[in-house]
């Protein structure tokens, strides 16, 4: 059985080398995370996550959550595994110090949370969800709610959940119908039912802190009339600790496809008098502050994308190392060799790690850059990063969520019958892994905001910019005179022409014709990250190579230079067709009438 | 819920303009199906598929079968749909009616066999298996093997299965270990353990007969040392029915991702003293009827992919017509509208029907194909029939199958979150399909056996006939001044040059560096199957077209020239990466060492 292992060694190298981590470490805020503090976190972190996390994984998957008579029994493992989480300081990490957080920057926090989702998908949606409702305290709720709520719950002594989808709004927001009437103490009573909601039951901890979206009597028609609101499952007593019992009761949890040790519930509101919910920040502002929450919560499903990448990989490369079968190609009874040596289980293996490598570099660059856009002393600069991280999310929640499912499917492959075998565990992170394209925004969605909002509002700037960015490589990759640079240079080139000429279509098309736009939006965005993804690994290339020319004998360098040559060949090579499909693919979507389906 | 319906009407246009019924049916041994007689089967299985398969299927799903002291309990409902199945002859359908079979084409057991899966994998596979058992006894048995097992497998009334791999050997057929000893009788003893043996035990048939590949005692090494023998479950008595117990034993079945209603059975033989088996054929030529088998096999696991993409195509679809969620894009504040109206929505399905109706119309094409091979009266053009076949049929096996994991994927993310939950069924799909592409040989066993046996062996000869009728249809296509059948043209055109490209270099690189070349045989067979979907697509358009020129006004004609123009900007795009990608990636799938992983 193989067992996980924080790639510490790449991370380590995509955090100094490609995300700028020695910059990051001197913005103002973000000094805590010295060299050492930076060693020392991803060490302890890969012990917990290899140590804890992941023995419970497979279990989490087969036992599952229970629900029986509103409550939720988490499986096996898992209650104390959580604790030992929270006193160990995890949930706090990224948390700011005023409410007792570590407050390191988020470039840190990504490779931890790499970890804790490679190690245990399942288990790592409650801290995530947690820290996505302190942001929006932090962010919008007034000091008593701050009180009240974000010491424990940056402590992990209480959780958080967001209650946003309705049984008639899921990705339409503005169809939500939870309502929330205001009462004489600034309280409010709030009614509804909410679905697929995340850790909102479980035992792991003695309160969870709801937020819930929800309108007030006087509330206008759609997203602009939707207010965000705390409802805690206990109320809290003044001494700190939980008192009553509040009107929010879980009614049932989802049989799903996977992540079954996260508890997926159907949240009712309200059905014994109304449940107390407090108004966090103003009325008919809670999109608002949901979206900046919500940035947060994608690119953290992003990194689900990456670390199950990861997590696929090695279990596929220990059993290809260990699973003899057949003879070398070509050499007839000749000695029976590990699978590993077969070029296409090859093939499956070298797309896998490039594909993690790939996805890993790029979302932890746009975690420095949002350290980077929250902390940089220069205004101008706040403002470019946090463009560019605006632009980025998207890309990272989507193209990683992507092929962290077509990467987990190839893990199957990788193992045969074997891998549809549940005891293998390859299966499990497909099963898994499917979800994270859909929640937090579905790769359509992200597709539409990039699209959109990202790249049509500002007439293509940012886009421009990141371009620029990539061209500019050019100058370094024109010195080198080794094969596979060169071989890279074709491609990388070749590629961010297709990805300009595709962009530059849609911000040009977009007003004139937005059906024939939004059509290509998922094409668009695929084309988007692997460009970016190869654009990364183009860089990590050259550090390497530099590396190697400068007498440096670590393999980790020349297997970079390769990896990237893979990317190149294999994934940088879709670039021309992705961006014939987004300008001229319209037409084969739209034509049909609606009764030709 | 979505109810399956067969597509009918799709089918029915493939077979009669595309696959050449009417040249089929006139075929010597094929004159059983006529015109009506295709009608009424099509019209009976369809009744079949989606009265009685189509609803066992979640429920299937759900319960599973169970083990217990050896016997397998199918799920409720299963042993009565079996029943009716053998009862109203569809077990006979494409069998000799020399043993009670009714002799009907390929061509048209193609149709019937996608409603099978398509309602319900798990079912179908019995039927399958047992073909393929009757297909080995045919071919190869004596006539006293013939006479005691053909006439109650034909009908029905006993089930067959393949008994190949073991825990060292899977893919590597060589390595089987399963002994087969001589006896004074004429028959063998059989010793050993299988694994993976779809239906292996089950209850709804009274006897099992157990093909099994063994070694005798003198046999050679490798896979030229292996015969095939008959194992049944029950000895026969000399009145034909089920006798003693014979020493094949179900020891357990697995826990798998999906197919949960199909059996997956450790079978071990002789465990008691040695399983009596007949030998089937010569010794030592087991390994050549299996392939013989296979074929037929591995072109029944292709139908599988074509069925998925059908069944969750229509899930998906009829979930976008009913689900109602946002505005018409670009429009605020407008009525709400189903989703199927979402460009993006639409793209997603209209990939999910492009697949489907193109691979549907490649298998359809070979099934065609492989009954001129059995039946055309020249000589020459029974040969170029079986060559054809031959080099298809890793296609139609490889490609369909992958794309039908794409597709059943698609259907999870057209339904949203509802998508992740077991009880849409759309999760279901994905968990069935994913078997596909691994048993019966993996995609990567199909594309070496693609680039190696079925392309290098003849020199490319095969390749290239396909690539001149690709070729040939220019000419029909230059006449059109139709705008989508210009686009698909173009398209078109290009990619036939791809695949030309790609090809000729492995013909031309196989011998020379065999690593290499297999390093590129999964794009490559990627590349063949887009190529060959979209020839099928674009013969057609051209066909729909002409019906439309010529005044006909049902509206499938239309919509098969836009799922076509869908399938060439969609699909046929990627066809210059990936022949890049065969012709450049071989360096970065080879270069790292082992240990480098």
């Amino acid at each position: 059985m193989s067992e996980y292992r924080a790639p510490i060694r790449d991370m380590q190298f995509v955090l100094k080398e490609l995300a700028g981590l020695d910059e990051v470490v001197q913005l103002p805020g973000c000094e805590e995370a010295s060299a050492d503090v930076v060693d020392a976190v991803l060490e302890e972190a890969a012990k917990f996550a290899e140590g804890v996390l992941s023995p419970l994984n497979m279990g989490g998957d087969q036992e599952g959550a229970l629900f029986k008579d509103g409550q939720v029994t988490m499986p096996r493992g898992f209650k104390e595994a959580y604790r030992q989480f929270a006193e160990s300081g995890w949930t706090a990490l990224g948390c700011e110090p005023e409410w007792g957080g570590q407050g390191l920057p988020k470039l840190l926090a990504a490779p931890v949370s790499e970890m804790w989702k490679s190690a245990n998908h399942a288990f790592s949606l409650c801290p995530l969800l947690t820290s996505g409702a302190i942001e929006a305290l932090v962010l919008s709720g007034t000091d008593t709610l701050k009180q009240t709520f974000l010491e424990k719950m940056v402590s992990g002594e209480w959780t958080g959940t967001m209650n946003i989808t309705e049984p008639g709004a899921g990705s339409d927001l503005a169809a939500i119908r939870t309502r929330a009437e205001p009462q004489a103490d600034n309280t409010y009573k709030v009614f509804g039912q909410k679905i697929f909601i995340t850790y909102g039951e479980h035992d792991l901890a003695e309160n969870i802190i709801h937020l819930v979206l929800a309108r007030t009597p006087t509330a206008p028609e759609g997203i602009k009339g939707i207010s965000l609101f705390i409802v805690p499952k206990f109320m809290v007593n003044d001494d700190g600790s939980p008192g009553a019992r509040n009107d929010a009761w879980c009614v049932s949890i989802e049989h799903k496809l996977g992540i079954h040790a996260s508890p997926t519930a159907v949240m009712a509101f309200g059905d014994k008098g109304g449940a107390t919910g407090y108004l966090v920040g103003e009325e008919n502002r809670g999109i608002e502050y949901m979206f900046i929450m919500m940035n947060a919560a994608r690119f953290g499903v992003g990194m689900e994308g990456v670390a199950v990448c990861e997590r696929a990989y090695q279990r596929a490369r220990d059993y290809a190392r260990d699973r003899v079968q057949g003879t070398d190609i070509g050499v007839r009874g000749g000695a029976k060799v590990p699978i590993i040596a077969h070029p296409d289980v090859r093939r499956m293996l070298m797309s896998m790690r490039a594909q993690a490598e790939a996805s890993r570099a790029l979302a932890y660059v746009v975690a420095g850059a949002h350290d980077k856009a929250l902390h940089h002393p220069d205004t101008e600069l706040r403002k470019q990063n946090q463009a560019f991280a605006d632009l980025m999310i998207p890309v990272v929640k989507g193209w990683s969520t992507e092929i962290g499912i077509k990467v987990a499917s190839t893990g199957i492959q990788v193992h045969g019958g074997m891998g549809y075998m549940e005891e293998t565990g390859a299966s499990q992170h497909l099963r898994d892994a499917r979800i994270s394209t859909i929640y937090e925004g579905t790769t359509g969605i992200q597709a539409n905001d990039l699209i959109g909002r990202k790249m049509a509002r500002d007439g293509g700037a940012t886009l421009r910019s990141v371009i620029g960015m990539m061209r500019a490589l050019d100058a370094d990759l024109a010195r080198q005179g080794n094969e596979h640079l060169s071989a890279i240079r074709t491609r990388f080139q070749a590629a961010v022409d297709e990805l300009a000429r595709a962009g530059e279509w849609l911000v040009a098309n977009y007003a004139k014709d937005v059906r024939a736009a939004s059509a290509g939006a998922v094409p668009f965005l695929t084309l988007f990250g692997i460009v970016a993804g190869g654009w990364q690994m183009t860089r990590a290339a050259l550090v390497a190579q530099a590396k190697i020319d400068g007498g440096d004998s670590d393999p980790f360098y020349p297997a970079k230079v390769i990896t990237a040559r893979f990317f190149a060949d294999h994934l940088l090579s879709q670039a021309e067709g992705l961006a014939s499909t987004v300008i001229e693919g319209a037409t084969g979507v739209m034509v049909l009438a609606e009764e030709q389906f």
